[in-house]
């Protein structure tokens, strides 16, 4: 007989029942009076379990109520609707068939762990309720990502992740050699001769795919990064890992509020595809994680995101009576408890804030007309603050030129990158959004190390 | 006026005939009369250009015709149907603006350049016919492989690319380090003291994802891995790259032939989806790059793949009267040569060869009953050789303890690894697929240097 999965027994019951079936997966717990047993079974398929109902007549019976936790069975038997009981269903075993045994001294037995103790036993974690819901709703965002844009043909690229120069300016990297760390070869005055290097240079992880992307968007229009990037710094908190994965699309003939229409788009269709499609691991969330998630992300998906200017958000923080830690005035970078202020006391919705002062903003970033801000605009959502950040490209060669000059950098470094302005400069936008970051926000999760299946944070890169 | 994707002119023209448009793009040729032009304008959304035709009334004509290859422009018109021309149709402009100028030493003129030269600049390339193809087949192919496994339920997993050990053993590594390698820490013993890095330990970039996928196949039943690996092997060849994206799926409750079925539907698949998404693009491929290339293609998606053993391969090979660089004898590993003979000279079509001998593949795979070989399966396609690898994996925990130990790795480092087995041992399965390598296959390509947007080789990791 073929194997049934347990979603199908969910999602299409009708099909199934009073008939013979097959599924096979692993026990999540038994209990047993004298004449009967009942297992819950998850086959992994699925987020919740199916029940199975043995009786002593079974000629195994005694041998399969003393399974450890996380045996993996398979079961023949009869789906029978159970109208009564709070499952919609349960399969009266005919036949229970030991597949793997597991030790009776397995972690995960049924009572609550905390999700520190959880981290230890990353490699079986997913076999609980919460990271089961975790992590497939991980797979479903990242797959509506994907889905969203090839819906609008926006070509898919990957950037290189090993850099051969660190001029991508957005955080502390990791240097890759093959040079034996026990006996470095040096030059003649004692620098490291990274010519016997495997690329025969310095080597580093990338922190940012967007300006290879740019090369991309220039031929192909709008493309898209979906890949892992990196940051080595040492910061210890619950929104930062050293490996995370990044969405950063890049659009031709866009300008900042194509850029914002996108974004805006993006993360409404990831919510409603996520609801949609993982209803049971969203309720678990809205029930055991946070109670407030189902409120707050229908909130996003239902809202038209609010656009402000800079110049006008520090207006209104400065006339609010609010005390922050930070004193406000023109000219600083916006901290978590302003972005915050602004999204959840004022506009209780997302808004997107633009045109920033240039000082603190890349040096690619558009320079507006009047000089002092650049066409930038960052993605503020109740509860988190900035989930979004992105800009208008400068595409004028000149006032690249100029602008990589007064920050100190290398125009030589960034040859490949001019000659994009060189040959036929065209307006361009894009933006960059952490997948572990709208994932925190959609499951409600609060540590970075609960959304990524083997999280790596400084002193840590266990499994 | 909203401007119009050059895609939905030709994907729904009828919509667009005599009516007025707005498109954008960047000149890809100019050819001018006295009183006439025509621009071949592509505009990254669609591999084909559009004709504009031009007329001196416009009072800009004497600029536009000046401009640069690359300049990027955009246009006002009306689309009319040509039936008599080779293009359907042309767009009769009302107006012509210059968005962005491009210099007049633009390196990607009109005439053909060696896939060598055009590595050089890759910044650029994409902008060609050979390179706009390659990539947004390469964009279609890898949403192709997503579509596939998300219908079927797998759950897409990230498996950690910086690991903590070096267990995984599939090839060279690089190390990662945040250490000053002009100043390296010691410990009293003189040996580099890895406590003062980055995660307080040696890490390495990842060279497969398996074993974490495995971790996540116990307990979702179905997964797959698409992202980066790394080999830091140093080997100039057409086929190998330092990074390259691999795909690994892993399957609970899966036997050797449940792989071979699911890599059987997926190769199939991902033709199939390309065919049909990029027909102008494989239609150029089939004219430019490899004439045989829908013969082959159609054969693979129409052929029921063969599945012999290693051992009849053997035989076969060993009573042909063919001459191999390499003599067989049953034990060796085969090579591309003994491959190609196989799926090209014997079965004209792809092959499974199953059940390789154990000593010469990893120690991961299912011990057959015989003792001397495993459950281990390779696809062999015409033309190239080896496209994917699997094995039924081991999960019996002595035999797997008893195999680390035969080949002196240390059971220590597998501790997680071997605790699946502990905990619910569930017969699984998986596979490995080059991305790289399938696109090579799909679009003729050579060389993977030309299917990587910014490859990275032994001594080359420019851009």
């Amino acid at each position: 007989m073929e194997k049934t999965l347990v979603k199908s027994l969910y999602r299409e019951t009708e099909k199934f029942v009073n008939k013979d079936i097959k599924i096979s997966g692993w026990v999540r717990t038994i209990r047993n009076s004298k004449s009967f047993a009942f297992i819950e079974l998850n086959d992994g398929s699925f987020f919740k379990n199916v029940q199975i109902v043995l009786d002593d007549k079974l000629e195994n019976f005694k041998e399969i109520i003393k399974l450890s936790i996380s045996s993996s069975i398979s079961v023949e038997g009869t789906l029978v609707l159970t109208p009564e009981s709070k499952q919609p269903f349960e399969v009266k075993a005919n036949g229970v068939f030991l597949e793997g045994s597991s030790s009776s001294d397995y972690p995960l037995q049924k009572k609550r762990h905390t999700l520190e103790y959880l981290r230890t036993i990353a490699h079986l974690r997913s076999r609980s309720n919460t990271f089961s819901a975790v992590f497939r709703v991980r797979s479903i965002a990242a797959y509506a990502i994907h889905k969203f844009f090839q819906e609008r043909d926006f070509v898919y690229v990957n950037t290189p992740i090993i850099t051969g120069s660190d001029c991508e300016g957005a955080g502390e990297m990791f240097r890759l050699t093959t040079l034996d760390l026990n006996n470095i070869p040096k030059k003649e005055d004692k620098s490291v001769d990274f010519s016997k290097d495997f690329f025969g240079k310095e080597t580093n992880l990338t922190v940012s795919g967007q300006l290879s992307a740019e090369t991309m968007a220039l031929a192909f229009r709008n493309v898209y990064t979906f890949g892992p990037t990196f940051r080595a710094e040492d910061s210890n908190t619950a929104r930062h890992a050293a490996e995370f994965w990044m969405i950063e699309p890049e659009m031709a003939f866009a300008e900042l509020k194509d850029y914002m229409d996108t974004a805006e788009d993006l993360v409404k269709y990831v919510i409603n595809y996520v609801l949609e499609k993982a209803p049971e691991e969203m309720a678990f969330f809205n029930s055991f994680i946070d109670k407030s998630l189902f409120d707050r992300l229908n909130n996003v998906a239902n809202s038209e995101f609010g656009r402000i200017t800079y110049t006008e958000a520090v207006d209104i923080l400065q006339k609010s009576n609010a005390s922050f830690q930070y004193p406000v005035e023109w000219g600083i970078d916006l901290q978590t408890e302003h972005e915050r202020y602004l999204t959840e006391k004022v506009f209780k919705k997302p808004i997107f804030v633009t045109d920033y002062p240039k000082a603190i903003k890349a040096f690619y970033m558009r320079e507006n007309e009047d000089g002092k801000t650049v066409a930038a605009a960052d993605l503020l959502v109740p509860g988190v603050g900035e989930i979004v950040g992105g800009s208008q490209r400068e595409e004028r060669l000149n006032i690249l030129e100029k602008r990589i000059e007064e920050l100190g950098l290398n125009k030589t470094d960034y040859w490949w990158y001019l000659e994009l302005r060189k040959y036929g400069e065209t307006k361009h936008s894009g933006f960059g959004l952490g997948f572990e970051r709208i994932l925190m926000y959609i499951t409600g999760m609060s540590n970075i190390r609960d959304v990524i299946p083997f999280p790596r944070t400084p002193g840590s890169a266990e499994f």
